[in-house]
Parts: structure tokens; sequence; C-alpha cells
């Protein structure tokens, strides 16, 4: 028989005691929430009959996740964050937001306050030349009718070659691949840069571990995060995933969207090369957004998710 | 309106996807686990309209949590190792198991190997000496029809007059207060140590950071932890909280209970100290333990907790 005690009068008692329902200070909201998640937590625990074993497991694979600073990988990889998504666009449909580029994930490695510059950016550090094969990017930023939005800031950051991001790997320069361009008269942004490879969890990290346990890998398609913001919209967080990566539509943390790929033109025409003043086989890919209009100031921003923002 | 997506279908395959459902390898019970817990934390989410800055706080606490190694900590403060102690107990009447001394939290201090003696051990190194209580500690290991129970190892713990842990605390030496004794043909164990004060969270740590937002404090009572294991007996972790002092009834993680306060005597008797080999007040305290007959071998163990093991 499973024994269960958690929904007792004297359990529920308890967990009202440890959530601080008999102190006058602290945060409401906070006991609201942690009542919740002590009740849930004992919940599971009756429900599935978790061993000792199992919850202490689990409490050291916490300390590990946390020590690794992998905690917002693994939201990703568990599909919440997407799952955080999907429940904003039901919300915005609900309030009646409609049209616009679709949202996805952000992922836990932007870095706050890489250099800004009108109109166009290089976004690599030419560490990879070479190696690298030269990506031109360019698109324009709309309103949902069509119209261009100059003045938007377009913040964009993805991998090197190795699939791995500057500032978190700090073999990288400093903002490596990560700019700010603000879009010019006619919304347009440019940018050259590398093509990416895709990002893999670390094998020995707590997130893989975790992936391992359900049996799934833990690879993204080669991507580019977006941040766009301008005045009067709505923040966009997005992503481009690049056409025929094997892990376009099998993707560990479920970020790539109908709407969202990005077809890599591959260029082996010397002439356009010079004219980009590159040598050889080189990629290209347009992307346009849509942004939403913002019914309030608020809606301008993106939220206020604790973010890296690199010492110079 | 609340928008509710979570129970969906699509939501619901999308969950099953996540914890692995479609893929051979990996572990059926984790994947049973994660399934729920993925669940749970969306239905928190859409029932209690966790913003997205809450969503994000809350990842990065748990990164802040893991990074300060204090996820036992936080567990034992949210009362959640308090309930795992009360289902046992309600476990352990429904398969008929009655009597031996009260279990309770084993809390995240404890590191195994400590020195092992016959009969009796000092505990303190004596750095504290001049600012320290010597205490005497002393009692028998029963069996629940009295009978004493001789070879039975007590592997207890406590903290120096900081309130701070060897192991934990590095200015502390090797395993100080910290020692298992085997008990002699009465089944007595004898220890001379000092008198612990109690313990406090870090007050710049993300434990008293949640019980900030709860509006409780992170103190614990003076206390004395053990663990006691004999071939043919129930392994029992359990703590002496000692009388007197003002968190008794009042430890942020729970762990006093009847029938496990200490009587703390203080003696001030100048030949009663010459006795035991010290100078003026000391203390005493005499505590004895009963043990339920293991029905199986692996009733004789502790859990598989994960555990410090310190290195020499």
């Amino acid at each position: 028989m499973t024994v269960k005690i958690s929904q007792t009068p004297e359990l529920q008692a308890f967990f009202k005691e440890v959530s601080g329902a008999n102190s006058d200070q602290g945060s409401p909201r906070a006991k609201q929430l942690l009542l919740r998640l002590v009740n849930e937590v004992a919940r599971i625990v009756e429900d599935l009959e978790v061993t000792d074993d199992e919850f202490w497991a689990a409490v050291d694979y916490l300390n590990r996740l946390g020590a690794r600073n992998e905690a917002g990988l693994l939201v990703a990889g568990l599909g919440i964050e997407h799952f955080l998504d999907l429940l904003q666009d039901a919300r915005d449909a609900d309030a009646g937001y409609v049209g616009g580029t679709p949202r996805t994930i952000e992922g836990p490695l932007y870095v706050a306050g890489a250099p800004l510059s009108q109109g166009e950016a290089r976004l690599d550090d030419g560490s990879e030349e070479g190696g690298a094969t030269a990506l031109f990017l360019e698109g324009v930023v709309r309103d949902t009718d069509g119209n261009p939005v100059p003045g938007a800031i377009v913040d964009l950051w993805h991998a090197n070659t190795r699939g791995t991001y500057s500032y978190f790997d700090s073999s990288q320069s400093e903002y490596n691949l990560r700019r700010r361009i603000v879009t010019d008269a006619e919304g347009r942004y440019r940018a050259r840069s590398i093509v990416p490879s895709g990002y893999g969890c670390n094998p020995a990290g707590p997130t893989q571990e975790c992936l391992d346990l359900l049996g799934r890998h833990g690879q993204r398609p080669a991507h580019i995060h977006y941040f766009i913001s301008a005045a009067g919209y709505r923040h966009l967080t997005t992503q481009i995933n690049l056409s025929g990566d094997k892990y376009l539509w099998d993707d560990f943390a479920f970020a790539t969207r109908d709407g969202l790929v990005g077809q890599v033109v591959f260029v082996d025409d010397q002439a356009a090369a010079r004219a980009r003043g590159v040598d050889g086989r080189h990629a290209a890919l347009e992307f346009d957004f849509q942004l939403q209009p913002a019914a309030s100031q608020a809606g301008e921003q993106r939220s206020q998710r604790p973010r890296v923002l690199q010492e110079s």
C-alpha cells in the first residue's frame, strides 16, 4: 500500500509553517510559491514512492547542476523554456496579439553589453579564418504591416565553428560573435560573421547526465540568436536555425520553430566573393523580422532574467 | 483569464517526448520521475501565473544554490527532510515497525570515515580549551526489549562553539568533533567533547536568502548528530537536541522531536571535575538509544545519500 500523509491537516499546517505563513515578515508571493512547491515535492515523493536514495541523488544533482551553472541549460533541455514560449503564445492569442516573427528560447549564453554599431558590423574576430566559412547575414526589421523599422537594435550572438560561445569559452576574444547593430533608415541590418556549428551540451556536465538518463542527445542545430527591440514595439527574443543541419528538427532544446529556419546559401562564385571582400566559398543568409506593436512600454523590454554583463 | 495549455494533448505529448518516451535508451524510472516533474513545473507556472522574471530568478537561484553546495541545507530548511522522516514513520507504522528511538534528519554535514575506537573516544582536538565547556557524553544502545547491544557503531558529529563543522570549516582539524565509537559489552559508549553551539545558515548564502523571503530565521538549537548501526538492527539516523537552547522548539530545520531532547547537566563541583580530569565547570549528558530489529540486511544500512569521504 502506498502510504500518504502530505494532505493531512497536520502536514498541511506544517507546510504552511515551513512557507512562512506564521511570520509577518518576508514576501507574500514567495510564501505562495514555496507553499505550492513544497506541497508538490511531497506529493511526488509519495505518489511515485521516491526512495531515500533517489531523493538524495536528486539533491546531490542540484548541487552539481548549480556548481556547473547549468540550471538554464537543463531548463532548455527539459523543454520548459519552450513551454514558456508556447504559453506566452497562448496568452498573446488570448490578448489579441497576432503576427510578427515567432519567439523562441533565449538560452543561457547571452552576454549583455556587446559593441554597438550603425547598420552593419563584423561579428567574428578573424581568429578562425581559414577554418571557418565567412557568412554574410542581412535582413530588414519591419512592423506587422510590412513597414521598415529604422533604429531598431538587433542584438545577435552565435557559436564559433566548435559550437562554443565567447565569454563561456574563455579561449575566444571578448564579445567574439556578439554585436548590437542599429537598423538603418530602411530598417536593414548587415553582418559579416562565420557559419556557426551546432551546440552540444558538455558531455561530462549534469545536463547531459540527465539527458542520458532520458535516452536523449544534447545537440542543437547551428543557429543564430537574436534580441530585437525598438521603441513602440514588443521586444522579440528569437533565433534563426540553419537549414540543412541534421539537428534542425531534432533540437535537444526544442527551439526550432516554423518561420525560424534560415536558408543558408553557399556561394562558390569568385566574382561574388571578391565583391564581398573574401576569397572563395562563402555563405549568405537573408532573414527579415517583423515586430508587433507594444501596448505598453513594459512590453518593449526583455525579461529581467539575470544575465552576464561582461566586465571589460 | 488564466491561460492554461499544459494539459492539452499537444503539450502532454511534448512533455512525454521531453522525458524520453520516444527513446528506447535511458532509465524508465528517470523518465517517469522527469515526466511528472516537468508536468508539475508547467502546472505551477500556469496556476500561479509565474512571470518570466520570477521563473528566471528561480533558475538563477538554483545555480547559486548549487554553486554554494546548499541544496541539502535548503531541503532541510524547507522541512522536506523532516517530511521524509514523518513519511517513513507512517510507512513503518503501516509495516508494523514500532518502538525505538525516533529518527530525525541527517542534515548535509556528515563526513564519512571518522576515526573508530572501542567504547570511548575524545571528539574535540583541544583547540577550544579555555573557551569551550567540556562535555561528558555517555549512554547505552539497547534493543526495543531493553537489552544492551554490544558492538554497535555510534557515529557522532557536532559543531564547535562557533556552530561550525570540521571539513566544511577548514580552520578545524581533520575529523574534529567526529568519531565512531563501538559500544562495549554493556552496550555503552562514552565520549569526551565540548558543548556545541547552535548552527546558523550562512547569512550571505542562498538558503538564508530563501528563508528571508519567507520571513524565517535560519538557526538551529545546539545538537549532536548520531548514526547508530549494528548487525541485526535497523540503521538509526537521529540527533540529540540540547535542553535550554532558545531554538530547541524553533529549529529552522524542524529536527527537534519528542524523545530527542538531551538534558545537559552543568557541573560546578571541583571533585567531580577532578575525577573527570578537567578543571572547573563542565557538562554531562546521558542519552540512551533503542534500535529496532531489522527485517532484512538492507534495513541495517543507511541510505546511499552521496556523502563526503574526507581524504586523509
